[in-house]
């Protein structure tokens, strides 16, 4: 297989899941210090999967939880940022200026700031009250700090018993996915590389990453023209424009939004002839109870996408770590 | 002047300011009953101005304000909807499923429900704990809304202030903008009504309306492809695909977000020759002090809008009232 490198894979899946142990102790000295609320903080990709931790969190919690901009932060500002606010970030160099300043600006306002941060030797890895530093797998570190805050408030009996099955099967569920979805992402490649313009749509605890993977990865690294739209929004205007040939892809996640997505799939069919469903259902994931499946959703969705982009960048001989533009011009 | 009829314009606004003693009587009666949240709630282009209303309120407000999506609401729920909620929403019709199935699972949960319901003779509106029924001006009646509850809060100390000068000069001016803006709105459809996709960027308040102009006004009535970035994002993957010739479009607000959308203009004419620059601040506004042009930034965008919409319209040859599948199929 083009690009994969399977116990590499395995090996960053599981690391990611042995810092349970830290972001548990972290999680729990901030349950007995207490705290009024967590906000989810982000910009562009991180932003994206901000979005999908508060998805992930609504389904349970009766916490005030919510995301917020980094730049709307630093020019609207968020009187909701204050003593007493769990402030959560992810970035992995640690230098993009609007998260800089929107944990100076967090912090002074009386916030408390987790990060994480993938390199623990830059200014912002300095600046947080807690910090945990290990590459890659952002969205599964948000899903285990959500899911103790959760735990540790008396909303996730099972969370135990979930993480269990995780640490024992989640790695190598993911990489078979890989695996089981090479030959479908390679076809998709083929019949996808020259879109004009290619439509994703996603909902609920995949909705961050049909955004973030619309704009940060087709269009940031691919180069290709994308508009991404939530599953429910899609019967408010924007199918409107799609006739047989437009090029659209509906991803159906296991969680709580599944129906919401399955409904536009179902759809589909009366008016278009270049669509496809792109369904976690379909993925084995052995080991993972059913209960567990819908909680990872984005991840085996994020496994397909992976085999996708490896097939794009080699047909559109495009490599996805060019840009045009970002941090190559001043803007 | 194309499809305009002055008068009737400023009686619509002037009917809509009107409310605000009925507004003021609802929302000082939920203050002296207390109330824990507020939530604006929608969907489509509903739940584009539920977006609007919270940034709006953001400025200024420490209450807890949040917007929802009736469809995620139905899916994944939302705990923070319960007893002490308030539910703000506007519909039209009063016939949209999830607003209806939204609302009723709102009160379940032991929320009330604040309703601008266009038509007063419909299940919906008679479902309302309290109801506001007028034609038309969503946004102005839900920003009259959110002032209130900030004047309440004690965190709008200049709102009689402001509503005299709107009282007074709102209607005209806003009317004086789509004749202001008229010529430039008829060689803007000229160069833009065959684009193959256009790219509208904004943020702040003008934000959610950026979002639903692109979808509910050129893809929905105009058939035009579209793809909406809030401006800080927009530099966060999306700007990779704008070349020379790509058609992008960019809101400036007099909002707290307007330095961000000024980014995207000073940015683009580095790798676009095919950018549009519609700024508030180019409009007159006879009356309005210069600390509430912000606050009325989306209505004087969407007056320029008003005006593209009826010169595509004619070019086009395409009435902006034919829908292909909306309300026509089942879905």
């Amino acid at each position: 297989m083009l690009k994969f490198n399977e116990q590499k894979k395995i090996d960053s899946i599981n690391g990611a899941l042995a810092l349970r142990k830290n972001i548990e102790t972290i999680v729990d000295d901030i349950h007995s210090e207490g705290f009024k609320n967590v906000c989810w903080f982000g910009i562009g990709g991180t932003y994206a999967s901000a979005m999908q931790a508060v998805v992930h969190m609504k389904e349970k919690t009766s916490l005030e939880v919510f995301y917020e901009s980094a730049a709307e932060y630093l020019t609207t500002g968020n009187k909701r940022i204050a003593e007493g606010t769990i402030v959560i970030i992810s970035s992995v160099t640690g230098s993009t200026e609007e998260m800089v300043d929107g944990v100076k600006k967090a912090q002074k306002a009386g916030a408390k700031v987790l990060g994480f941060i993938d390199i623990a030797d830059t200014n912002l890895a300095k600046m947080m009250d807690y910090l945990v530093s290990y590459p890659e797998n952002e969205q599964l570190k948000f899903f285990m700090t959500a899911d103790r805050f959760m735990y540790k408030s008396g909303e996730f009996d099972d969370y135990e018993d979930k993480y269990a099955e995780y640490d024992k099967h989640l790695a190598k569920a993911l990489v078979e996915v890989e695996k089981d979805a090479d030959s479908f992402a390679e076809c998709f490649a083929k019949e996808h590389n020259n879109d004009e313009i290619h439509y994703f749509v996603g909902a609920g605890n995949q909705y961050g990453a049909t955004y973030s993977y619309a704009m940060c990865y087709w269009e940031e690294q691919h180069w290709i023209k994308t508009k991404s739209i939530h599953s429910a929004e899609f019967f408010h205007g924007m199918f409107e424009i799609v006739v047989r040939d437009t090029p659209v892809t509906v991803y159906v996640t296991e969680d709580s939004q599944r129906e919401l997505s399955l409904r536009v799939a179902r759809f589909l069919p009366q008016i278009c002839a270049n669509y496809t469903v792109i369904d976690t259902k379909d993925y084995d994931l052995s080991g993972i109870s059913d209960k567990y499946r819908g909680g990872i959703s984005p991840l085996v969705i994020h496994a397909v996408n992976n085999r996708i982009d490896v097939h794009i960048e080699k047909l559109n001989c495009h490599p996805m770590d060019i840009r045009r533009y970002y941090r190559q011009l001043d803007y």
